[in-house]
């Protein structure tokens, strides 16, 4: 019931945004009692930091195991890492929305929490730019910062417009968007 | 009045949200009445549809501008995109905030106003890219449309962790991403 409670509140906070959107008409979308969502959720707000914290907590774990992997180079690893976030966004496309447009409604301690594991993910990129650029991977003359910024917002941004029917797979987009940010889009020297 | 019903909406809407701000908190922050407000917006969602448009047509002009600028290269005119979209984040945090977040709350028919020009922004960065292609500026293997998402992302993010008070100024990071989209990460070959 708890996933069903999940799933039934992120359709409906994604048509018609979090704050238009009832415990009453999560639970009569279900056909259950509002005791049946207390038994789950204290409130509404707690149950959108949920829907934040395993959204960000998928995404972290999976970005360590990319990160970890001995056998990948850094190119692999940014491809592999920009393939998961498209990749999310077609899987996942209305948590992603939600993550994105209703973090303001969490309330200051859970606001905290999200913004810690988002950070957390934007300093491992970060650290992994870092790897490549004393291995010789990657130029050294970028701003580690700016480097995954960039990175993260190219990909990010995919929230806004990949389509799973759109003509390119998530896999070919994730290709052209590395060979941009690690090639460039000038003409080959 | 018209300009301060605008201004004070934007700090409101920003700080507490658009569903969560009413006309009353409108008129009560600028100590006049209900009736002002009426005068100038029929609704407090045409006043939001006011705000989208200015947001997106004045970047349009600054874009015609650019890319109408005989003088400049395709990489300084994508420079000077991506500088105006982070220096536009510098200067109008707030409208930009709003611009990506609250468009939900805009009708159908104003949502498709605002669509079509924030389409038109993409198509015509898009034909400044298939114009460097084609004048051997840029290479010629990589889909425009994808280049020119990649480039929207990248700067667009910014909206997310631009702070003027950041350490690096808005030419400089407009600087380090133009550099990562045209050059690339990799070492220099």
């Amino acid at each position: 019931m708890r996933e069903k409670i999940i799933a039934a509140s992120i359709e409906l906070f994604e048509q018609n945004g979090f704050s238009e959107t009832s415990i009453q008409d999560i639970v009569d979308a279900l056909g259950v009692t509002k005791g049946t969502f207390y038994y789950y959720f204290k409130s509404k707000e707690e149950l959108l930091m949920d829907i934040h914290l395993r959204y960000i907590e998928g995404l972290l774990r999976e970005q360590q195991r990319i990160i970890n992997d001995g056998r990948r180079s850094v190119r692999e690893k940014l491809y592999a890492i920009v393939y998961m976030l498209i990749h999310n966004v077609e899987r996942q496309g209305r948590q992603a929305r939600i993550f994105f447009r209703e973090m303001k409604h969490l309330n200051e301690e859970h606001l905290q929490k999200v913004k810690e594991k988002r950070d957390l993910f934007r300093y491992q990129l970060q650290a992994l730019i870092e790897d490549g650029m004393k291995s010789g991977e990657l130029r050294r003359d970028l701003s580690p910062s700016i480097a995954a910024l960039t990175v993260l917002g190219a990909a990010n941004w995919s929230y806004h417009w990949f389509r799973p029917d759109g003509g390119l797979t998530d896999a070919e987009v994730a290709k052209q968007m590395i060979t941009i940010l690690i090639d460039g889009m000038g003409p080959a020297s």
